[in-house]
């Protein structure tokens, strides 16, 4: 029998080129997680649909409503805008939620303890992640000492994060050649029919196919200029 | 103006004792979050008057379901009892919710740094805290490493745990020293009108006031003796 592994899945392209690695291996729990952004409902779908693909054993859906009660992200607050894609900021743009990452872990692990799994694996991406603080390697690494310190002693979790060194154009070259199901993605920030085309996420993932020389397999908006992000 | 403090406050006495110290200091932003705990309206009952008491700027109440649906925890999962008290048992206790402290430190986090806290105080308890793992020194100290990883560079939280090297006896000295509101806190895991007398909980407070020499000023079920844990 194959061991289990957790799989953090957005329903958008990272984390589904993790989910397709991990079940080379490892028989998979999927997980999503809801936090009241503007485009959730079109990510589940993506979620479910990608977790029936890959044949998964186990999936959860959570919701976590107060992240958006808290704020501060242009993802979950209302009142502020989504800014336009602007790849060569250095400020962490406004689509941030504080510490994010460190509540979808506590959630994996948590689960990963009760189903008795031995990996959890998570898309982050540190090159074209923006400047999230909670997509980094050192972020991971003081997460794995944090699963040690507070599991039980029988119990041994590690976060895996087979893509944090990739460009977008790796992890599309990655995705075809593993024949992930791309095109059950979703990825855009601001529209839930076709891709907007203009957000961040779009942003980067149609730089990300650009690069790689694919043509990407969503629909995006009439319109939309897919060699714009370059 | 006072720097800005993140209490975690489950309605229990060692965080209205943290609580208590943390408002010699700091303004308070009082966090209470609701995880299916079969007690949990008393709880919020208890929380609600100490933040009123003590004269919280902010309170945030916040709910974990998915730490019902995740299971594994006699708290949270009515197919499981919750066990007559063993102060002198090894073994991890059923009320174990797996890794369930890094689910509210995250929340703690997310909000002070929204807020521009400096602190986020929590009473974990190493010495009495029958073996959960996530109240540990270890556990804190790794939790500040990801504090401090994971956040923005200029955010600078500490997770401050005044108790942890306290016994049950010298919180309640503490906090009759400090006149700290014990009169309305709920510690009791199992009843909402008397406490039980009888489980963990229970019993680690009545043996830390029968050892500290005070009367405990809540109601206990008619027949408790107070002297059983000593």
């Amino acid at each position: 029998m194959r061991q289990k592994a957790v799989v953090l899945a957005s329903g958008g392209m990272d984390s589904c080129v993790s989910a397709t690695i991990a079940s080379k291996t490892y028989d998979l729990a999927m997980l999503h997680v809801q936090y009241g952004q503007r485009t959730q409902e079109r990510e589940l779908k993506a979620f479910r649909d990608i977790a029936a693909h890959l044949g998964a054993q186990h999936t959860l859906v959570t919701n976590l409503d107060h992240l958006a009660k808290i704020g501060g992200s242009s993802l979950t607050d209302d009142s502020m805008e989504v800014t336009e894609a602007d790849l060569e900021a250095v400020d962490i743009p406004t689509s941030y939620v504080p510490f994010r990452n460190a509540h979808l872990l506590a959630i994996a692990t948590s689960w990963a303890e009760v189903l008795g799994a031995v990996r959890i694996f998570f898309g982050a991406v540190e090159e074209d992640s923006s400047g999230y603080p909670d997509c980094r390697r050192s972020f991971v690494e003081a997460y794995n000492s944090l699963i040690e310190a507070g599991t039980k002693p029988e119990t041994h979790i590690q976060v895996e994060t087979p893509l944090i060194e990739l460009s977008k154009e790796a992890i599309v070259k990655k995705g075809i050649e593993l024949d992930a199901p791309l095109h059950l993605t979703w990825s855009c920030y601001a529209a839930v029919d076709e891709a907007c085309g203009h957000c961040d996420s779009c942003a980067l993932r149609l730089r990300g196919f650009y690069r790689a020389g694919h043509q990407d397999p969503v629909t995006y908006a009439p319109g939309t200029d897919r060699t714009r992000y370059r």
